[in-house]
């Protein structure tokens, strides 16, 4: 797609700086950009490459205006305006609406006429799928599941039965939805299955990303809120309740029961345990186990850090002995103290 | 469904204190039950909420029994029978027997009349699917594979040729049996790869988690003996022997050729090295690394303990000088004592 | 299969000690080996099952030769030999060449007469699958994405559109190549998502373990190069370059824009933070956190060491007292020179 700049500017409801009339066909960044292009900054250490930029134009903040000598859209968020430029350049291709012939839809199933459903897809008994939501090839949609207008299914996704996912969402391929939780009992010389009778529901602008995995509940539901982000290969267990606009990076586990707040961040491979609550506007950091309750909002963080590997080991060996090196500074002070 | 209390407890084996006839027609938690829903209590804590319940009936055992003033079946194991009564109050909803006309079966194939094969399902040559068993929509089962009696594979999943999965094992989405293991040979300029020609074969009653992982074996198979479960994205890699009734939470990776006992319970995120030996009745904490044998029955951890960032951030740096601080203790202890 | 030794030294262009008319039809370990079997030693410590050993035939070192008895194939990397022998003996069982009835081709793709194409693949408009590549059942190929000749897609992986897949790669089941890499902008009250344009460039004789995901990049595309080995359940994110020959044990994550150098090893569950640049010949063990750019060839590591728990409780809780142990260990030392 190609647009003037003033063009742009009247979509997004901006104004332009400098040459209205510029061609943009792509986006780049602010180093490799060249005439046709357009970049954003949002941080001063760019501003040297600002001045270079090739660009056609940049998005950037008021205060960065007087660096460039390029066209320029100026707003409070060059990232989001970025972002909705990139939509308007490269308009995602959706399937077409409609049914594909290999799919199988069972009798009882509501398909709406604008949702398009992809080669082999099988949508069970009493499952409803949306206005222009979009399912894609391989998808399995259980029964007495729903999935939302405009909500988007890349190939091979799995929904048990009893789910309902919102409007606007995106799950990715090989990502599960509504598979059992894993609850057991010991009963005399094995382990009993303990049937997860509950659901998932998962609300409005959701992604979860590929080979992720979200439970359904024991009795009640498996519960994520509207604009939850979640990457690839994370795992929501049964009875988790995940807030509003929380994200969770790659690999991620929160275990059964626990309750997350809004505004979360959580890092890559944080491990959370069952039964906890984490409040709202708390950030874990990357490989984080969270042991405990997380009561006051901040950033928390379990790891220890990388050395070489020879350093690391002479070191390592010392955690064992840990009690015992506090117990023997504790030694030391009395003795000092005494002689002093 | 519905059933009077004295109908459970017949089909349970199991005796009524009070009023037999009350109707239970679902199960709820201690605290939120109401009129209908049958409970269980197994934990001294609960005794308040036990005194105070609008449950129609609830499990407990007999010393619990003063406690409460509603009906009560008593038993040893209260949440094991409460898993009976879910199984009796929310039977499972399988598919019928039969073959759907868009699977794609091998003419050398055998499948039971009473299995129940999905849309798009592939079973490849010379495998066999067993009485009861329920493959879903979209596995694939790779040829002269076998899978046992009631066993159910959930949507999406696909087990390889030459692996055997026995009976009344569950399987959910996007999970992989069979796949190679991972073993290759730098030979001069590049990774060669050595073809992993063993197989799996999986025991009786074992459940595999969403996107859970079991690789093949190198020459031999790799084994998961009966009644082992494991949670979703665990990986077993090959030639790994898993001894029964183990369960891994989720996440759990185990490397291969190791053999890990029997009754074991491995946390979540723990990562298990390659060629040891683990022996029964061990328990391993969430995100532990195990790195060595553990031949000893017991719990073991190794991770470090959740912080605010900031404080952290402090400690976590020392953890570079641990050696040197053992070294200065030592030195300090030293001139103490030629001096006392 | 079935060769005397010398059809097999002939075949790899290897010579034979002893016996070359001894018949091989397959192999096994040293100490298990029997008639009929080649078992492969390139480590002196298996010297004495060497000397004891059954097989009819051994794979070992010039160094070694004196040890044995029976027919040998002197190599100078044993098991490199052991890994070509496997592939004469236990030859892979490829489908036939052809489109299976129930696959969906778009009419503007263009498939190889010689490739194999399952059930229920569908491969999307322009896609081109190169000769001998074999996609299994349930694989979804999307719009303008290539397959490289001879490479392997095993059942139910799914590539997203405007991807490139070298030639003799290996991608295993539920595997995901193309997904959105995990690029969000906060926007005064919700995540705003930036598309991610870009695509994924893999290289020749790449292999991608079950489970595992290849995010497309946002603007430029992810690249692994040539000779990659990936097992299961690992996460190459947005934007990351992994240099060839480079192998990661299962479950590794790597996140945004890292640049990862040559014929590095990375051990399972290792994390690797974004935007940093790892150099070639890097070592990273097992659950490492690679917080840093590492720029120096060796190997580096960061985790902590396994113990009883009764034991480690006692050690971690010391964790968080790091610092102050060492602010008092340097005031110990300021006492005693004070004094001394």
């Amino acid at each position: 797609m190609s647009y003037k700049l003033k063009q742009l500017a009247e979509l997004l409801d901006l104004t332009v700086q400098g040459d209205e009339n510029v061609v943009i066909n792509s986006v780049a960044s602010v180093e490799s950009a060249q005439q046709g292009d357009i970049c954003f900054v949002s941080n001063a250490k760019y501003m040297h490459a600002l001045r270079e930029t090739n660009a056609s134009a940049v998005i950037i903040k008021q205060d960065m205006l007087e660096n460039t000598h390029v066209a320029a859209l100026v707003v409070d968020n060059p990232r989001a305006t970025y972002a909705r430029i990139v939509d308007l350049l490269y308009p995602q291709q959706l399937p077409v609406a409609g049914i594909h012939p290999t799919a199988s839809i069972h009798a009882s199933a509501k398909v709406s006429d604008s949702a398009s459903i992809g080669a082999n897809v099988v949508v069970d008994a009493n499952a409803e799928i949306a206005d222009e939501a979009v399912i894609e090839a391989g998808c399995v949609i259980g029964r007495n599941s729903q999935i939302g207008k405009s909500t988007h299914l890349y190939p091979n996704v799995t929904v048990y039965y009893g789910c309902s996912i919102g409007e606007q969402c995106i799950l990715h391929s090989s990502s599960v939805v509504g598979s059992d939780g894993f609850g057991f009992e010991f009963d005399k010389t094995e382990w009993l299955k303990i049937s997860q009778v509950g659901g998932v529901r998962i609300g409005n602008k959701v992604e979860i990303g590929a080979c992720s995995v979200v439970d359904r509940g024991a009795l009640n539901d498996t519960v994520i809120e509207e604009g939850v982000k979640l990457d690839n290969h994370v795992q929501i267990a049964h009875n988790v309740h995940v807030g509003a606009h929380t994200v969770m990076s790659r690999g991620v586990g929160v275990a059964g029961s626990t309750k997350i707040g809004k505004n979360c961040i959580i890092g890559g491979m944080a491990g959370i345990r069952d039964n906890i609550e984490i409040t709202d506007n708390v950030m874990i950091t990357a490989m984080t186990i969270v042991s405990k309750s997380l009561k006051k909002p901040g950033s928390y963080s379990s790891t220890t850090p990388i050395d070489e590997t020879k350093s690391w080991r002479k070191n390592s060996v010392r955690f064992r002995q840990l009690d015992s090196m506090a117990k023997r500074i504790r030694q030391l002070e009395k003795q000092i103290n005494n002689k002093g």
